[in-house]
């Protein structure tokens, strides 16, 4: 078995889940994490693994296989995965949707000054989401795609509640209308407008004698965000969020419906379906396995940005080629 | 864009699903069909396309960038599919799980001898199936697998059912229990036996005189095929056959409910469902995407035998890595 020494860059919910996804397989080593905080303050979850300061992060090139990047895509990434893609191989969640391929591009010129393998927007959107997108269109090239995402917690709709005046803390729930998804799933081919295809679930706490109904009028007109769904808006206690809404989960469906046949008379409804108790877990685990995949292609000596489109499916996958085939197949 | 010349060897429900899929797909053109029976006799969907004997393959080997294997598993791939693997590209759906690593060696052998591509197992199952078994185990390693199928026609089960005495003809349908997908969709990880899996729906025309209480009592005790499972069995007559039961619906389920966290507290649960009007049809369009990989694999100097666990999803789209970031990830 091969191993491979993984470096962890940011020491958030993300690289928490990068971190724990290394425990669970035996070719994955934590050999270092990377952080831009003062390194004495940041306990890893495991012990014996070092933290080092983000920027000596050149001196342990040569102990780290692959890199993973934890920080987020709007600051952190643009910048750091070509910055880091020169001296290692990267692993990245880039997931500003728009802005990809301008990304692949920076990474990929810096990944081949170094000669390194760049795998960026890893995830499940973009990433598992993505493959299922790819795949469903490329065997059914006549048909409709449908991503619903949720049931789960949006972290930039929570925050945006929390930035209203009187609100001391928030989370939102992001819900596919069930009677869309089902037609869907039936192969109706509905067409859906934002409003016909998700809900939006506010849990608020609001500060002592703020005005809620300012506040719910607040929320439910916020352009972008709330405004084209239908939101509800439920005030509760800092205690029940605490404790009813603690978790991160998340997850969606992508479906392709499309048709075969001499005049289109078949339907054929593909779906892939994720239902995650922990959004960040899920992610890092997708990210482990890339770091694996990484690897394995610059042993090969690939060279350059790769997206998991890119990736052959056997690469994220420990097991050898024979016993995916003898088992899996 | 490039081209992919296609031919299609065996010309049965399945070769007429590639044939289909090509009318779908700007890049795939069918050029040419074998056949071992009298090329006069069969007359393809698509006007202009010349008919071939099976004998005369050779001499059309520079005319076909890819040769697509519509042939059954029991007795015409084994032998196909490594003999034309010398010759031409190819790609084929053995599913026959057990000998696919004897396949592999087969196949690999005789592509590597005449420096071609072979794709072998694409379809569903094995196939996209098999794809999101490997996605959902490499990224959530510690969990459970479960794969449901139907509600589709079986036809191994209905030939079976058509060798009794004083059967006319039959269908069967192989049905997933309704409480059991929702238990596994639930992250509920049940232990099924085969019986609480699936249900097994049988619509039989009885010849004229025939002991219908035989008929049934040699279904629902039948060892392998339905002592196993709760079978019904309905007689109908055969207008009511050919009426109600001419399509060749499948389908089915893969599912992976796995845990992450400090100690397995969150679960997840990923599924891949596919609801298929035309198992032939979405087979086919499986195989005609495999073969657009295959002959790319082929133009970068790829040799020998591939399954669709080793090739990245980009190499099953018509559309370029560019396109594909831009639109899809």
């Amino acid at each position: 078995m091969t191993k491979t020494r993984v470096g962890i860059f940011g020491y958030g919910n993300l690289g928490r889940g990068v971190e724990l996804a290394c425990r669970q397989n035996d070719d994955l080593e934590l050999v270092a994490l990377f952080t831009r905080r003062d390194p004495a303050t940041v306990k890893p979850l495991t012990e014996g693994v070092p933290v080092f300061a983000a920027a000596d992060m050149e001196a342990h090139q040569a102990d780290v296989d692959v890199l993973v990047l934890c920080g987020g895509s709007a600051n952190d990434l643009p910048e750091q995965t070509p910055a880091c893609a020169s001296m290692f191989n990267v692993v990245d969640s880039f997931d500003t949707h728009a802005n990809i391929p301008a990304h692949f591009a920076d990474v990929d010129a810096a990944a081949k000054v170094g000669g390194k393998v760049a795998v960026i927007s890893a995830g499940w959107d973009p990433g598992m989401f993505s493959i299922a997108r790819l795949y469903a269109s490329s065997v059914l090239p006549e048909g409709e795609d449908y991503t619903f995402w949720g049931r789960g917690v949006s972290q930039g709709h929570s925050d945006a509640i929390r930035r209203i005046e009187g609100v001391a803390d928030a989370r939102q729930y992001t819900v596919p209308v069930a009677s869309a998804l089902e037609a869907v799933r039936n192969g109706e081919k509905p067409q859906l407008t934002t409003r016909q295809k998700h809900t939006r679930e506010c849990f608020v706490v609001a500060e002592e004698g703020a005005d809620l109904a300012a506040i719910e009028k607040a929320i439910v007109e916020m352009p972008n965000y709330f405004a084209d769904y239908d939101t509800t808006v439920t005030f509760i206690s800092q205690e029940e969020l605490n404790r009813d809404h603690a978790g991160i989960p998340h997850g969606g469906s992508v479906f392709r419906s499309g048709v075969t046949g001499q005049n289109g008379e078949h339907t054929h409804v593909v779906e892939y379906s994720l239902k995650l108790d922990s959004n960040p877990e899920f992610t890092g685990s997708v990210l482990a396995a890339c770091a694996r995949a990484a690897h394995r292609l610059s042993r090969e000596g690939a060279v350059g940005c790769k997206t998991m489109f890119d990736i052959a499916p056997a690469y994220l996958s420990a097991k050898s080629d024979e016993q995916l085939r003898a088992e899996m197949l």
